[in-house]
């Protein structure tokens, strides 16, 4: 097992990453503080894993009470939210309660945005089950729920106890689901480290096998990058802004598509190719990068391209209420070089829109 | 103007306290970071104040929006937070937007609650309106709604840019809701402040009849005190708690009775007497210090006993699911003597039991 710290002051906490964590109990019970919990899952993940962290509760007579959600971006909303915080009040949890979330971004988000406003705010725990949420979404504290007009619109800033991390529960995830938690992996080579990119040429089959050990590596890799950025600016006044490189052409394109018609994994890998075609036609990557970058994307079996369907008004409209548009200036993350994300407005307007109107 | 520092490390903030402070539109635009603003007020306070609030904006170009509610605690819910988010958006406020929220504790709470929210966080300012908001709610970053399972059971710690507490305000206030904020600024001199109760003694008909100087030296000390006791445990974990004397009680009250009939100044008079009645059994204060208590309430009309209807049933019912209930076990504020409260569990279950039957 190997054991990051992120490094937030009182807010800080460890990552475990390895194999047959779930099998730990302790490493659930010892950041349950008070002698009650609530597990959130779905309907999905709950039938495979949700016996572990019974029986570990169970095991230090934590009373506890579930709620399994239905599988799907789409109930990423208030509503369910509201849903889980009745469970907690008609429960009679208090304050010193311990909320679980067993499962995906999905549920993570949404746990964890429970915990942030549940009387104020409560314990929380992350036992995420997909890649995309054990390299991203567990790790840096953003928690929140969708609304009609955005995504994530609605949120907190909130860290959790801990977050475990079991490779084993890869095992039960599909092909599709394991790409697009690649394509955030790939991110981190792409914005930080060269070095890892090549290696994540080197190795892309063996993650595409599942090997026990590279996920290990390259699940590492990517919490410690982003670990490293949110210790720096947790609240994203700056720095951090570079996780959301592919993101703003990326949630376009997910929002215009309907949510959960293309995976965020899948709109982000899309919305990379378009942040690299941009940072070309500024002059800063070369086109081996994009070629690199497609055939590893290729090989992932992940989109090069954004749908068909993506008009420039649809970008635009999508990209006006976006987070990152700031006093009405487009701000986008581009790449100055393979290893270097920058946030930048310093980009030609016209070169933005040949990348919006050819791709 | 006196200008009080809230001490919170890089969410610290000035309290500004004095009479003509609207007419001052840089208080105002001094912490409007961006160039948007929403102004959050009721239906109540609006037509009054909020002229110069938009004055202030219109001044300095900055775009606002606004939301006006209905006036009253039953409005305190998660529906309201929706609609102001829904505003947001659909103006397409970004995340350097500010929200003000003008009116008293209930506008503050849930503006401040959506501030807190709103694309995980935006700058807030809380501009007072009432003697209860300007000594107690709009200090220490406590935001939230109420569910209908409990008063407060949603919500977020989350500090303001700036509290602009307008004494000027006050001459519009009620005197019923005047006193319900008079319960505030007793409840400091019970919990910490002996000298201040005294002073309160002498000049409670000051108070009553609105004297500028005096308000202003009330509300001032009022403000010191909390803001010394949150810079101490902003969270409360701890010492915080004990600004909740007379609130177990209180909430208790104000929830059986149907969240706006019994003002929360008035169900906090009721529970502070029932906190000085049980330490009075459990032997800490002496009858002097209860006959003070009653005779100032008096003089503020406040309540000194609760309403009728109040069987223990309902006490326990309410009380079990409080905020303050940890780990099952009741924790309640209790004098040790005038000046000094404590938090504890340390009092016999039939002396609670005997002050919830007589009283």
């Amino acid at each position: 097992m190997k054991t990051l710290n992120v490094d937030l002051a009182d807010r800080s906490y460890p990552i475990y990453i390895g194999s047959k964590l779930l099998e730990k109990p302790q490493l659930i019970t010892n950041h349950v503080l008070g002698n009650s919990a609530v597990i959130v899952s779905n309907s999905t993940v709950a039938p495979l894993y949700i016996e572990y962290v019974q029986s570990a509760l169970n095991a230090k007579n934590i009373r506890f009470d579930e709620v399994i959600l239905p599988d799907g971006e789409e109930y990423k909303t208030l509503q369910t939210v509201v849903t889980i915080i009745d469970t907690l009040l008609s429960k009679k949890h208090d304050r010193k309660t311990t909320i679980i979330a067993l499962g995906g971004g999905v549920v993570g988000d949404i746990a964890g945005f429970a915990a942030s406003i549940y009387q104020r705010g409560v314990n929380f725990i992350q036992i995420p089950t997909t890649l995309l949420s054990q390299v991203d979404s567990s790790v840096g504290g953003k928690t929140g729920v969708n609304h009609s007009l955005g995504k994530n619109m609605i949120g907190a800033f909130y860290q959790p106890q801990c977050v475990i991390a079991d490779t084993d529960t890869l095992k039960t995830l599909d092909s599709r689901q394991l790409s697009a938690g690649l394509a955030e992996v790939i991110k981190y080579g792409f914005i930080h480290d060269a070095n890892f990119f090549s290696w994540l040429e080197k190795n892309i089959e063996l993650l595409m096998a599942k090997d026990p050990a590279t996920l290990v590596h390259s699940i590492l890799v990517s919490c410690q990058v982003k670990a490293d950025i949110v210790a720096i600016d947790e609240k994203e006044s700056g720095l951090r802004a570079i996780l959301n490189f592919g993101h703003t052409f990326g949630h376009a394109i997910e929002a215009s598509m309907g949510y959960g018609n293309w995976l965020h994994g899948e709109a982000v890998a899309a919305g990379m190719i378009m942040a690299i075609d941009l940072s070309q036609r500024e002059g800063w990557v070369n086109n081996l990068v994009r070629q690199r970058a497609e055939a590893l994307f290729k090989k992932c079996s992940l989109p090069v391209l954004p749908p068909a369907e993506m008009t420039i008004e649809k970008y635009m409209n999508a990209m006006s209420i976006d987070k990152k548009v700031i006093d009405g200036s487009i701000k986008l993350i581009l790449l100055k070089t393979l290893g270097k994300a920058v946030i930048t407005e310093d980009f030609s307007a016209d070169n933005l829109n040949q990348t919006l109107t050819t791709m």
